[in-house]
């Protein structure tokens, strides 16, 4: 008997189709003589449902009414499925993320999570009842109601399955797992057996959508196993791996990812002296915008251009914030481009085997590919080149790297 | 400066443009320095919307996980209710039944409140800020998610209006007061003033839906000032009176009410004996269905009939129930219709006043319209006649009683 926390996104719970499919896989891990716990999204569709209503109100809205507001979409969810399991003779709770005590800090849209009470949890499976749990939502020490940010019914889901100490945290989605690049781009994309949790970080903050990078990072803190699969099929998904596995049987690189959401920026002519990139980016963190990449290089004449992506959503907010300080910074021009597209070739095998940036580059300069700036990490390497260039790149890149063999095998 | 508990319903609060106006009603309360808690409903359309989805799992939803998916009605009109009060640079927050520890007993959809706490209250009134409460819900000693059935907000708004000694409750609705009878088919009906509670009991009893009878009780319990307002119009709507005035300036009839949502179900010939009622009556009620009106009738033989009435959607499960017993009762059989009326005549003066009822019958047979039984309190007689008839009926009896007349100016 094990003890299984199961997360199901929205996708997975889109209609009542899709919520009986969902109530399918719990009951058969219940009949298996399993426990479960289930975090649930909302229903897809309905968050955005409710972000239309906010913003139809005001362009700004208090973050507090905010969180009270979308955070029912998730209490809907969790209703339905437990009435589903109810009804089929199952003995199923719902608990909001204040029923259930998930206390956070005292901050909205994006608050962290401080304590998990995990008594009502321990209560209810040794009831031998299914516990459907809220995602993305907590309460402060005032018992305001706050949420993690999108996609945060991930980091729900790990941190329960921390808090309970859970023999493995299921990640159900509606992909069957980490392939090696996205299918829709790459007819010839894998599906990984199994990933190290480095790999998975990287891809999680390279662009793959398939977990938020938050809940893996709290998944490698705390050691939570964790597994990534569809809701949909019956495959063994993804499993992110913690023990180390020795170099030679892990493949130099894992997978191609991609992000379209990315905008650059292009500071030029600045000075180029001491502290001038933290006068740059003070002010854009400050906005609680994150920057992705950064590169600064000398133009000459004691000059140099400064260069980050934000993502899309960030581009205008961050252009109004350097405008105000462009004088002052004593830059020429500030420049910016929406249309960009990150690459990156993600493996552990990076650690040990070298020339990988360069086939990656001689790949994509076979195609035409022009790359306009390059960023790289122990075991990634991420170049920015023209959204028009988007699926080119990554076909050539799976290519490059003979992905579409099984390399990974028997590892 | 004066407390005041405004509730809105679903219908003020149906679209953006609704809640704005109620928004603009808060902010002139607030301006002219009162104090104001404010209760809502769902948004009209969004507890229909959500109780479809729960009968699309089952016909017969678990009650726990109904609660917690239908108060999220409620959080979602507070929120974006809270949002537009802030935008104007109003400080304004709003509470789940939760958040607020409006506890109640451990019982789902038609939970009664034992206690409000009131300390987050009057806490947010001393900030100066408004607070807006979910109506209809609250939570019970272990944590869980009660309502209190449908127009359960009036209860809510009521129950805080007396917990906090509020000068004035104020039910905001679409129509602007209690009516000498429905405006939609008596084009004389005039809105009333005033109206003495025991009027108002018997109104909220008989059909009216202006407000929910439970409220009303609480209300008359707790002597919390009661008006009823439109939230479309100016008007000062219909004060509750709780001081009776002397009878001779009150009119003898207040007003002509109806009731289109009920069934009679009739157990033909039973036997006239001792304790008949309660076999027939003790499995109804057992199945918590509510009766109204019953009448048992001697039919010679040492036989009887007995007739009762109910809502309409409880008329087939009660069918069912009676069908169960038929042959214990020695019942020849059970005849039912749906297609029913009930009319009634409410008012304090009948106390004094003999023949209101023969007026009534006159009234009635006048325009042909058969009477199939009558039902009588101190200050009503109601009648139950062909559905077809309810028009007809309602407004011959309000121009039998003179109502288009103000006879109850200056009482």
């Amino acid at each position: 008997m094990a003890l299984f926390v199961q997360k199901y996104g929205g996708t997975s719970l889109a209609n009542l189709a899709c919520i009986k499919n969902v109530a399918d896989r719990i009951v058969a891990a219940k009949n298996a003589g399993h426990q479960v716990v289930v975090v649930v999204s909302a229903m897809s569709g309905e968050t955005d449902r409710l972000i239309k209503l906010a913003h139809a109100v005001t362009s700004n809205p208090h973050p507090r009414e905010y969180d009270v507001l979308i955070s029912t979409g998730e209490q809907v969810a969790m209703a339905i499925l437990a009435m589903e399991l109810n009804h089929r003779g199952y003995k199923a709770q719902s608990y909001t993320g204040s029923q259930l005590k998930i206390l956070t800090e005292n901050r909205h849209k994006k608050a962290k999570i401080k304590h998990i009470d995990t008594q009502l949890l321990k209560q209810t499976i040794d009831d031998n009842a299914i516990a459907i749990v809220a995602g993305f939502q907590g309460v402060d020490e005032y018992g305001n109601i706050t949420t993690f940010g999108r996609g945060g019914s991930d980091t729900t889901a790990v941190a329960i399955a921390h808090s309970l100490k859970a023999d493995e945290c299921q990640i159900y989605s509606d992909v069957a797992g980490v392939f090696t690049a996205d299918p829709r781009i790459v007819a010839e994309a894998r599906r990984l057996d199994h990933i190290t949790f480095e790999e998975m970080i990287e891809l999680a903050s390279s662009g793959a959508k398939i977990l938020q990078k938050r809940a893996v990072e709290l998944s490698g803190k705390y050691k939570v196993p964790l597994r990534v699969l569809s809701s949909f099929d019956e495959g063994p998904g993804t499993y992110i791996n913690f023990t180390e596995m020795p170099h030679m049987e892990h493949p130099v690189v894992s997978g191609i990812t991609y992000n379209r959401n990315e905008a650059k920026i292009t500071i030029v002519g600045i000075p180029d002296k001491p502290n001038i990139a933290y006068k740059i980016m003070g002010p854009i963190s400050a906005a609680n915008i994150d920057v992705d990449m950064i590169i600064q290089n000398n133009i000459g004449d004691g000059k140099a251009n400064f260069t980050f992506t934000v993502a899309v959503e960030e581009y205008e907010h961050s252009l109004k914030i350097l405008d105000a300080i462009v004088s002052e910074l004593g830059a020429k021009q500030i420049i910016g481009d929406k249309n960009i597209s990150k690459l990156s070739v993600v493996g552990m095998g990076m650690r040990t085997h070298c020339g990988i940036a360069s086939v990656m580059f001689n790949a994509l300069g076979l195609q035409g590919i022009n790359i306009q700036f390059i960023s790289t990490s122990e075991i990634k390497v991420s170049v920015i080149v023209a959204e028009k260039h988007l699926e080119l790149g990554v076909q050539s890149l799976h290519s490059a790297f003979g992905l579409e063999c099984a390399t990974n095998e028997g590892s």
